[in-house]
C-alpha cells in the first residue's frame, strides 16, 4: 500500500443513532419550534456555587500545573471519606483514582486489566460507549440479553466465558438497580471464573427510595468507577473517580501517568468543593424526585405504560414494541409532531432498541409538565 | 484460573526513572534543602491572566456542560487562525478536533490510525510515553537510533517498515528541530509505504531563532498534535488540539464521542482567552530565551559542553557519557551534592540514555543563575 494511511478497523466503530434526533431537533429549534429535551443525559444545572467559587480562588493564588497522575491527595482523601458517609465502607485513599471523568477512568480499567482479543461481557441494553470503547481498545464485546423481569440487569446464570463484566447500577437507559445479593452472585461467578468485575456506579446518589448498593460492599476485588457528572452536576469538567484493588494500583499509576498525565487540575479542585455542597446537590435531587413522580404518572396516562423499574438515574426506558418496529423513526415522528426529543433505544442495544425508547428527566420540572403534555396529545391523535 | 483478575499484559509499561530523582528531591526539600528544579517539564508560569479572567465570567454565566465532542466551533475556529498567524496555512477548521491535552489526542491518533501489533516507529530519546502508550495500545514500538549529527532526529534513510512514524520538533528531550527538507523527505518516505505521519508539534511557539516547521506546511495527509500546555503555560488544565486529514474527521468524531465525550469544557474556555494573552505570553517567552542563553554560557563552562543544538522548548539534552555510564545515579549524586534536580536520559532512551542528562529551563530565571553556579562548584569539586 502507497499513499496516506488509511483509519484503522478498530476505529470504526458505530455512530450514535441519537445525534439523528439531536440534529433533527436542532433544525427544528433554528426554524422556531419549542423542543422540550427529553433526549439529554446531563444535569440542566451546573456546578455546584461552592465549587466555582472554590475554584475562582484557587486559581488567584497559584498556576495549577500538573497534579501527580492518581490526583489531589485530599480529594483522594476526601472520596474514601464519600464511602463511609455513603456506604459505611472504610477505604483506603491510596485506592481512589481521580480520573478525567469516567471516560478514562474505563480506559484505564480496560487496559489495565484486558489484552488485545480479550471477551468482556456486558448486559443490553447499556451505556453505548462501553462497546466502543472496550472495539477500540480491540477487545471482543460479549453482548448478553437481560430480561425485563430481571430489571434489565444481566443475572449469575447469564454469564458466559469472560475476561470481565461492566455492569451499571442504576443502569442507563433503565434507571434500574442491582440488589445486593444480585451484585453478590454476579461478582462470585465473575471470581469463578477468574473474570474482573467493573461496577459503573457514576448515577450513585440519584436514588429516590433505597440507596443504589456499591461492589465494594461485597468485595474489595473490584473496580469500580464512578464521576462528579451527575449527582455533583459536573458534566462538562470531564473528572471522575476508580477505586482499584490495592494491589492493582502501581500498575494503574504507570498507566494514568502516560495515557493521561493527570485529570484537570482546575476540576479537581472545583470538585473537592462540590462535595460539600450538600444542600444544593439535595435540591437538585428533589427536582428530580418531583420529575419523576411527573413521569411515572404522565408517560402511563400518555400509553407509555410498561417501563422499566425506575430505580435511580434520571431515565425511563419504555418498551414500545407495540407500537413500532423503528424506534428512530418513531422518535423523529414524536420529535416533529409533538416537539418532544427523546433517544430511539437502539444506541442502548442495536437489536431489541429498535422497540424501545429512554426518556430523560434531568431538566427544569416545567419542560417536563410540558413535555409530557405534549406526548399525551400526540398520543391520543394516533 | 480463578479468583481475581490479575493486570494485562499491555498494562505492564515502564515506570519513568525521573521519579526516583523527584522522590529524593523531595526528601531533601523536607529536610530543609534548597533544591532548584531542573528536572521538571513544565512552565512555573499560571494559565494567562486572560484565560482565567474569561473562565470566572463563563462560570457566571452558564452551566458548562458538555461540549460537542470536536470542541466549541469558536475554539476550532481560532486555532485554525493561528496556523494563519504562525505558518500562513489556510487551514479548515473541521479539521481542528480539541482533546484533553495532547495525552488524549495521542490516544485519538493511535487508535484512529493502527491495529493491535502495527508496527509504529519513533526516534530515540523520545518523550517516554509515546512507547508506553502504544504498548498499553497493542501497538509494537519501533525505536530508531538518531544521530547526534542529525540532531537527535530520525532521518528518512533510518526508515524501517512502519504503519505509522512519531515525530517531535521541537523535540523533548532534546530541544532539536526537524528543519522543512528533513521534515518533508520523512512524510515522503512514510507515505511511500503507506505509513502515517504523525508530528507532535506541542512546543511551537518556543523556539529562539527561526520558528519551527510544522508538518502542514508540507503535507495534508499527517496528523498534527499540538498543545496548551508549553506556549500558553496551561499544563494542569490538559487542553490542546490535534489537525487531521479531512477524510478523517469523522472517525476521529465517533472514537472522541466514545472514548472522550469532550475535552475539559472550562478549560477551552480558558484556552480561548489565552490565544488573545499575546504579550503575557511573549515575556514568558523571554524569560526562557535568557534562561537558554545563561544555560549555554553556564553549562559548558561548568563541564557540560557536549550538548545538542537547543533549538527550542526549554531542554538542553547533554552527553555525559564520558563522566558516567549510569545517568540515574549521576542524577542522584548532582541532587544530592549540589541541590540541583535533573532528569536522566533513560527515561527517553533506555539504552544509550545511560549517558545523558536533560536539563530543564522552564523556571525563574533566579533558578536558573543559582542552579548553574551550584552545577559549576559540584564539577570543579568532581
Amino acid at each position: 500500500m502507497a499513499g496516506a494511511r488509511q483509519v484503522s478497523n478498530r476505529s470504526q466503530v458505530d455512530p450514535f443513532i441519537v445525534m439523528d434526533v439531536m440534529e433533527q431537533a436542532r433544525r427544528l429549534e433554528d426554524a422556531g419550534r419549542s423542543i422540550i429535551h427529553m433526549e439529554v443525559g446531563q444535569p440542566g444545572t451546573a456546578a455546584p456555587q461552592a465549587a466555582r467559587d472554590g475554584l475562582t480562588a484557587a486559581m488567584a493564588q497559584g498556576p495549577l500545573g500538573y497534579t501527580v497522575a492518581l490526583g489531589l491527595p485530599e480529594l483522594r482523601a476526601r472520596i474514601a471519606r464519600l464511602y463511609h458517609d455513603w456506604y459505611g465502607i472504610d477505604l483506603n485513599p491510596d485506592r481512589v483514582v481521580v480520573t478525567a471523568g469516567s471516560s478514562a477512568a474505563f480506559l484505564l480499567a480496560f487496559t489495565a486489566l484486558f489484552d488485545a482479543g480479550d471477551r468482556v461481557g456486558l448486559g443490553l441494553p447499556c451505556y453505548p460507549s462501553y462497546r466502543q470503547i472496550l472495539k477500540a481498545l480491540s477487545l471482543e464485546v460479549v453482548g448478553i440479553q437481560t430480561k425485563a423481569e430481571n430489571r434489565f440487569q444481566p443475572m449469575a446464570s447469564d454469564l458466559p466465558d469472560l475476561a470481565g463484566l461492566i455492569v451499571a447500577s442504576p443502569a442507563n437507559p433503565t434507571g434500574t438497580m442491582l440488589d445486593r445479593s444480585s451484585m453478590a452472585a454476579l461478582i462470585e461467578a465473575c471470581h469463578a471464573q477468574g473474570a474482573a468485575f467493573i461496577s459503573d456506579e457514576i448515577y450513585h446518589g440519584l436514588h429516590y427510595d433505597a440507596p443504589a448498593v456499591s461492589a465494594l460492599e461485597v468485595s474489595d476485588d473490584v473496580y469500580v468507577i464512578n464521576s462528579f457528572s451527575k449527582y455533583f452536576s459536573m458534566t462538562g469538567w470531564r473528572i471522575g473517580w476508580m477505586v482499584v484493588p490495592e494491589d492493582h494500583i502501581r500498575t494503574i499509576e504507570r498507566l494514568a501517568q502516560n495515557m493521561f498525565i493527570c485529570a484537570p487540575h482546575a476540576s479537581q479542585i472545583a470538585a473537592l468543593h462540590a462535595m460539600e455542597a450538600t444542600e444544593e446537590l439535595e435540591a437538585n435531587r428533589a427536582v428530580y424526585a418531583r420529575n419523576r413522580e411527573l413521569m411515572l404518572e404522565g408517560l402511563p396516562r400518555a400509553g407509555f405504560d410498561r417501563i422499566a423499574p425506575p430505580d435511580g438515574a434520571f431515565y425511563i426506558y419504555a418498551d414500545v414494541s407495540h407500537l413500532t418496529d423503528d424506534s428512530l423513526k418513531f422518535a423523529s415522528e414524536v420529535l416533529e409532531k409533538s416537539g418532544v426529543a427523546v433517544t430511539p433505544g437502539l444506541d442502548f442495544d442495536p437489536e431489541r432498541g429498535r422497540g424501545f425508547l429512554r426518556f430523560s428527566y434531568a431538566r427544569a420540572t416545567a419542560d417536563i409538565e410540558e413535555g409530557l403534555a405534549r406526548l399525551k396529545t400526540f398520543m391520543d391523535a394516533r
